[in-house]
């Protein structure tokens, strides 16, 4: 099989992948997380206090908000602040992170507290979604560390990592972590969540140009598993150091 | 397997599905959809203008918009009106009724088009998403015959017919078609998008408690198929009359 | 005197008027009013507190919110949720079907409770503020009963009935119960609230054309009164069943 | 009969109204009116655009916007500027003026222009949409003077004059022109906007207590037609002015 | 020197200063405040609450909010009410309003109230901010004046008296109180708010066309000294009568 | 004199100035400012349109927008564009990058684009629109290069540099570059902008505790010169680079 990417990369082949930790110092967690030219920085952020609807139940809430800086794409988009509000795209992306990270954390064990992972993504070049996840997911481990050193929390209230990658079918072909050349013109793209128990926690599936078969389905499935076993390994390598 | 489902349906059994054309006289395409209790009025308008990223291209667009009335629900919800804003929920489900229309039509066979499918849930019991895909696709239909009746277009934009059912796993056992009792309650939550090619167009799936393992997705997968065809038969059905 | 109005009616001649309950499970009342083509959903939702500004009264409140279904008119409408704002003529009209409701009701009886009529426009052909005070006052009454069956409340809160009308000069001839053809035509629009008492809660006159003398005005109310007796007749017919 | 009004006005005495043209010098009309202690500055501007509805019909189009001052009240009310949107009362009002003062322009010898008659409240005592109403009237025609000494319009599109005033049923007796303390205790408020012809262009009427009987009704427009003949005097002698 | 400015004034020359106090009677203070012909309402309302982040400490708070009717301008301004925003000028000027009032009040001595300056602009000629401070110190008097008549407070949080002027350089010249005609066309624009104290408050200086020399800025600086202190004495004047 | 700053650093010490170019790739500039711990992207934008008011006139616009991320401060501040709209500190910041970056520009020379300085805060420290100002015109430059490199403009539209730093005094003693723990702790800031012939283009002096005298103001004119003295030698030396 000889099909060219744009990029040069094997089918099965993730972006280069780096997880800064501390890129910033105000944060309990602050993670730059690079996959390729896609550059996200996710801080975790705790406060001491839960939403209105949690509010008395001994239990914490973990979410997530979404930006992308104006000039972090090909032309410039507009700034959702001076617009005075935010896309179905943000919304949609910064629900997807929300609930993938509380995916992996024992609430109760949190203790009424919420952590707000911010992931602004500074430079796009496909898969911001993916990579926020995957760097996000560091952020929260940093931010719950930091809870554990001033003894605030007693029990480890994550289990399990979780990391997403996006596939696709791209001439045919299906793809790993699609950059965007290749998004901007695959014929299916999922984005793929899971954790590092082998469980899926989300799938999100879109046929651009025409329907996706079972059996493609099944080889993107095969091929998201091998990336997110590689971004384990990214994470905890990162999460090793200091 | 006994599994008790709150309704006392079987695990693969769809609730009752109508599809009742012409509940509304002044749009092109106006259906009342009802899968069960949940019951959604689709509308289909056409306007002879597209959205100005296609002007002049010779395509025409299809876009969708989703409302819930305030009392639909067990409580009543604010009216996004009244807030001022639509809710993540709301964009998010929108774009994807759009996303899954456009799928089965031919923007150039369209013309400078753009129709416009409104889907107002009037009551809500689970399933409001893939209500309105599956009643969207009846209105879409009769607007289309609309313009045909009138010699607007020539070549038929519609190819093949777009679906949608949610599966879950519930108590353990994978089911089809989640009522509100079983939405709320179930482990896993995934909402397929199929053409009646067999061909996947959308899958959104989410672990709400545990992660699902691949041989559940296989089995939800299935299940999705089967109710699938079930409402192509509807859809045939029902455009058969009159 | 051989006025024809577009409908063939007569002048003191109503459209078919019918007050379905029930139309909807959720809502303690909810009543699907049509005025000839005119339909209109009324729910009426109770939630167990008061706006701020009556705190620790003992009294209750009515309120109304109004909003149209982007294709319940001849043209689709932008829909205000996406817009971002409610228009200036929705918060007339639910203002003003708000003032009537609360009219029959003796909100100390109501106790500490807020009942929210949400009158959304399924299709209009005209007098819809009209249909919607009509209707509202049936799922009004059906709430109330609701918290009588579970003894909530001893007294009974709604004293007399309240019901709303148009009238007009359509060509010259004062006609009752204008539909869109005659309202968007005709010189002079008024809509009449009163109560079955035989007392005005609301007036609503203007001249659309030239300005109204006092002879027509006087020629109008009697109209109103006698399409208004119906309207109680309707009302009380719906509410004898079951 | 011995009604004391809290002002100690009788029943059927508007209070003191003047109306002072040129208050501000920027604007093609301007004009500060009081009733008694509520003023009003009502501004005319000219525009030679019309709104896209109108373009190229060869019609102008005469519109209104009205405001208050936060400190205007008893109580500092929110600035609806910061708050970010107009109220409910403020969009009535602002139609209210609008339609009334188009009731006396012949749109197509205005041109293709816009009048905006900019209401602004810089002191509330009971009856401001009135007041607007009648001192805007004399701002808009010393616009269209302006218009025609400059021989920009030749035909005078003013046709009649308009004025507005309120009544009510205070204590149980029809009062003319009521202020604040009359207008937050009474049982039913009218307001009522005529031409010089003797003609009704808006008519609102509002039982806040009980309903109102039709005699009643009959009383306070009798009530109303004097207050506005004193009102169409107060216009006239201004406009003699200068 | 044989500058020319617009208005005929010298260069050192402040315009006609006017402090009506009791401008409107609802407010504890209000003030209308012309320089020349800029007239600017300035009214100080007092509230028994602060914002939260001072709820408990003993201090009260002051701020301002400016705003300027839509036809204060030689052209018409949309009204920021309908646009459903405050601008980025608008707010600037707000803010600077509220630092230059609180930078002579003891908020000790306040106690927990709040004392908001409603600036609004009645009609514009250039230098409203600096009329606004000016007149804004004049109507906080009057309220706190209000409290102490009332026993409310004992110890006067008064301290020293503040004033602003503009001062810009035009023509080449260094000139006092820009008037429109002279703000629009001048190099240097700076206003100046003081203390009577000699201190400076707040300096805001920009360069419209070329950047000014440090001579230039003194020059500025000592005719600004010289205005403000006539500001002084009219705010004295003012606050002696009655 | 042994006043000790927070950082140590002595009274007319900048903190350690970079100015990374080419942070991101997409932007036609992208410049890392850091004032020590104040991190800010500059990012330059061109687009070959102009705002409306200059449609036609043969000029180009400069322009700047200016964000913070949530987590860039010691505690999380909420999102803008999550609030639904920009503050006014927000407002005032980038009205002041905007009209400083102007001042060095020939619009005309420009032609008919605009330049979008997008200046979004990753961590802030103190000083952040300073370091902005003087990092966005690095990034100015760059963009104004590439256009000179595509050979679409011929004369270079940039004259003279500009950089800005704060002064402040601290602790009664006049500080150069102020950072977090000064800024929050001083009794005056003045923000400083200059051209490098020596002038002044903007100048804002906020007196936090006691009003500043005039010989205070000197003292601290003197150490912005110096001060940006430095930036001018820093931004040359990144301008050398490659």
């Amino acid at each position: 099989m000889s099909v060219v990417r744009p990029s040069g990369r094997m089918p099965e082949q993730l972006r280069a992948v780096t997880l800064q930790r501390g890129f910033t110092r105000h944060a309990e967690g602050s993670v730059l997380v690079s996959f390729g030219d896609t550059r996200v920085l996710c801080t975790a952020s705790i406060d001491n206090k839960v939403p209105p609807f949690l509010r008395g139940k001994g239990e914490g809430w973990v979410t997530a908000e979404y930006g992308m800086l104006p000039r972090a794409t090909h032309t410039r988009s507009d700034r959702e602040a001076a617009r005075g509000k935010q896309g179905g795209r943000t919304l949609e992306i910064q629900r997807l992170i929300g609930r993938a990270l509380r995916a992996c954390v024992d609430r109760r064990a949190l203790g009424e507290r919420t952590i707000t992972l911010d992931c602004d993504v500074l430079q796009a070049d496909g898969g911001t979604r993916t990579a926020a996840i995957t760097g996000a997911y560091v952020a929260l481990v940093d931010a719950i560390r930091h809870l554990q050193q001033r003894r605030e929390i007693t029990k480890d209230p994550i289990f399990g990592a979780v990391a997403a990658v996006s596939v696709g079918i791209f001439n045919g072909v299906p793809v790993l972590d699609l950059d965007y050349a290749e998004d901007s013109n695959c014929d299916t793209d999922m984005n793929v969540v899971m954790n590092d128990g082998g469980g899926f926690i989300e799938l999100q599936g879109t046929a651009e140009g025409h329907a996706f078969r079972r059996d493609e389905l099944d080889r993107l499935l095969a091929l998201a598993e091998t990336g997110i076993a590689e971004l384990f390994a990214a994470q905890r390598e990162a999460l090793a150091q200091r």
